[in-house]
């Protein structure tokens, strides 16, 4: 065993510290497309904040590359490790430590997977709102990347439902930011930077999550159109209308077809409606009370159908939830269609029709084809990119991330930028942004271990 | 006119330059009650990002500090100028640039203040629904101080409701952070960084707020309860019944004697029950159609019984107004009272009972008094302080933050810490977050010119 990882072994006992032939092949990467794994040095998995910031001041001090894994589920390339380099993994601070009911609060560790904060909230009438479609995903891997997922258009995303951190700096001092408060208003809010920093600030040893009352009644309208113009537009009409969905999805026609195959999906679309849609709007719904629920499916279908929908469809439960589950995996649907890349440009949600065609021009022009689905409440569009070419792929990804900025938008939603986007983020960013990002990078880990090769060069 | 004003005249045009005996006495304060005004060397009132940037870049070349001031209303002395200094009034940068509502937000400049922006907003549909007391506040103000105010519990503090700004650095660069995009994940958030920092990291001259629908019907509860602290425990009860008020406010009753007196309010409640009361809970609520608020006002009556209130009110129209009026106007009734300060300590909601009664009694301990309201739905308490000697008044202040830090809570929810709550920030706050925090204004500010004794010495 090599001196430096002697001394990460001496912070976490040697049944944690994993080195060359022990390090599986998993903790190489995450689920980004176009990032192939990259075996670390060595892998420790600490048990506590302290044996955390043992190993950043180790790390410092030897000047040795950190990367943060939750879950290994992102999509930008921004978990995987250096050759070089130390993987922090964060699997056994896997503990809910509290759930405050008085509060609205949850106290979780970093490695807690969505999953099992879900099933930990059940019985208590509250639920964390934040639903990526991976529930595999950690709490600590979300703070990450500010994660949204499809309910963001009702409760926001990660950004917005943290109260609090306890995080370790790069020297190895341990902070703590926020708390069960509200609200504050006492100096800057390191919460809020260090959300979104794809682990490149600070490493997250505690999380403070909103909790928002579990509603009993639910509905999901499924709303084909002829035209994915129609759609687009019928997104702020509804949003406008106050029925608060808390699920508002497109999926184009190719995207369906796919999903609903592979998931062996029926949706009762009868073929002649089918051939004749472009896309479909999912729009959920829910209340605490069953008759005002009842009331507002009325409503969304009635204005559906004034928005241009060809039908509207009042899925039953378990078509609903398949449903739903399907769009969840499109990711893994178009990967296994062949996507060479996923991206998630997020736009003002008014710009999402001229994006879309612009994205689908810019792609035809280069031979290459996008196909999508996604938030639309958010004017989140996820486009599976289609172009084996690495060259003619980085120009075409160049030009959609350009409109996409051009649009008022940026080039990533909620996946964030990692390794895969980086070259065109510094490209694409006002330099002056840049320079500022780069001082603030300075000012956590003037040493640069955390993370180097994410978001900067 | 010296050397320094003449260069600052050039670039605002004399006519928006006041120096000397031009200056009014208003441009020395904000309103603090601790604060004595301080008159600044040269007030600037620029008209364009241009200006406030070549304002800006002239000042750090010549060193000179720069105090931004919206409408002076703030409570922490954070917009009070340095006798040394340049102020810059954006009083002249009060346009409202769009209303969009496709995309549900509206772009401002700064000096707009929250009543215009009511008023403009008031025949789309839309409303901007973050509403301290004060609404001759301005947008770049609230940005400042990360201002809250009683919708809140609902809305969120202005942190929650902007999306993207226009900053100019102390360099004089102009960056531009965040848009009309939902969300993004790509690279820190400098939005989010720049909120609440009162001046000292960037000034903001626009700024992209979200606008929510104005829900057409409305009801105002008036709950006395016969005990303080079962109004703290109600509050975590109805906010999980799901109700989502608009409006949960805690009057005691000294602060409520107070304000119907001043303000001639009668609010209908029996004088037999009135003797018995100990504080008031206000509960706002709105909804989009009239049965489901009523049926909302309904449940939330009887909850309010079973939580102890002896009885509940259903304000009319006009009385609920002028509560709502004179609670937002508590704090001119304490400084007529004779307060010698009001702090706004924030805990989680379920510490209010401990912590007021704490509070309570340190200021006995101390032969002082204290009195107050707060945005109970917040765990936010504003308590008037009163306490002559100055010296006696800083030792309580002092165990009064301590105790909402021991509970878990901060200084300031939403007023932020100025210069008036200076001291006590960095004598209890850890200094590992001090020094962090230190480097961050170093990233932006190396020269030190942007409100130099605020936040920091
Ligand atoms: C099928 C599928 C569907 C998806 N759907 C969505 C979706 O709808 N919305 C969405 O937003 N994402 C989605 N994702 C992406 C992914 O789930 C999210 O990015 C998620 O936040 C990653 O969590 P993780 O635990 O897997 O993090 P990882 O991939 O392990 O890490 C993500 C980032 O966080 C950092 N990090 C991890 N732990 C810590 C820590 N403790 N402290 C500091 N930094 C840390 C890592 O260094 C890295 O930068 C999807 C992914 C898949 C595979
Ligand atoms: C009666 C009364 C009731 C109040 N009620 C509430 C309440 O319920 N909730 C609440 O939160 N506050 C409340 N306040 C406090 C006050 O209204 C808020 O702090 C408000 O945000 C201040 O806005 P302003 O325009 O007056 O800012 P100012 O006092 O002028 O400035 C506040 C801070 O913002 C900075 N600033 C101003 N403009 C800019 C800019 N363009 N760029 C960068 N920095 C800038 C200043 O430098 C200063 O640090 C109340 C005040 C009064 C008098």
């Amino acid at each position: 065993m090599p001196e430096v990882t002697a001394r990460f072994a001496e912070i976490v006992g040697t049944a944690n510290l994993l080195s060359g032939t022990e390090v599986n092949e998993d903790y190489g990467h995450d689920e980004c497309l176009t990032c192939p794994p990259r075996k670390p040095a060595s892998v420790a998995k600490p048990g506590t904040a302290a044996e955390v910031a043992a190993l950043l001041s180790t790390a410092t001090e030897l000047g040795v590359p950190v990367t943060a894994r939750g879950s290994g589920s992102g999509l930008s390339g921004a978990a995987r490790p250096r050759e070089d380099g130390l993987l922090i993994s964060f699997e056994r601070m896997n503990a809910v430590l509290e759930i405050d009911t008085a509060n609205q609060v949850a106290v979780v560790q970093p490695g807690v997977t969505l999953a099992e904060l879900d099933e930990r909230t059940a019985g208590t009438g509250l639920a964390y709102t934040v639903y990526p479609g991976e529930l595999s995903a950690s709490v600590g891997g979300n703070v990450g990347t500010n994660a949204g997922g499809m309910r963001a258009v009702k409760y926001g995303v990660t950004r917005n439902n943290v109260l609090g951190l306890e995080a370790v700096l790069p020297s190895g001092e341990i902070i703590r930011t926020g708390g069960k408060n509200a609200k504050i208003s006492s100096g800057y809010d390191l919460t809020q930077l260090i959300i979104g920093s794809e682990g490149t600030l600070a490493l997250v040893t505690e999380v403070t999550v909103k909790l928002h009352p579990r509603l009993a009644h639910a509905a999901t309208l499924l709303a084909p159109f002829t035209d994915l113009d129609e759609v687009m537009r019928a997104v702020p009409r509804i949003l406008a209308a106050g029925l608060t969905p808390n699920i508002l999805e497109y999926i184009d026609n190719l995207t369906m077809a796919a999903i609903t195959y592979t998931e062996q999906l029926s949706l009762g679309v009868p073929d002649e409606i089918r051939d004749r849609t472009q896309a479909y709007l999912v729009v959920g719904l829910e209340n605490r009370d069953g008759e005002r629920l009842d009331g507002d499916v009325e409503r969304a279908g009635e204005l559906l159908g004034e928005l241009g929908a060809t039908d509207v469809y009042v899925l039953d439960g378990g078509s609903a939830r398949k449903l739903i589950e399907a769009r969840e995996k499109a990711f893994w649907t178009a990967k296994a269609a062949g996507a060479d890349d996923v991206v998630d440009v997020v736009v003002p949600r008014s710009e999402m029709p001229g994006f879309l065609a612009r994205a689908r021009e810019l792609a035809t022009a280069a031979g290459a084809g996008v196909v999508g689905c996604g938030h639309a409440g958010d004017g989140n569009v996820h486009l599976g990119v289609f172009c084996p070419d690495p060259d003619k792929r980085h120009r075409l990804l160049h030009e959609i991330f350009a409109a996409g900025m051009a649009a008022g938008g940026a080039i990533s939603g909620e996946h964030g930028i990692g390794q895969a986007k980086k070259d065109h983020f510094l490209a694409l960013e006002d330099p002056a942004k840049l320079a500022l990002l780069r001082r603030l990078k300075q000012a956590f880990d003037p040493a640069g271990i955390l993370n180097p090769g994410v978001l900067f060069d």
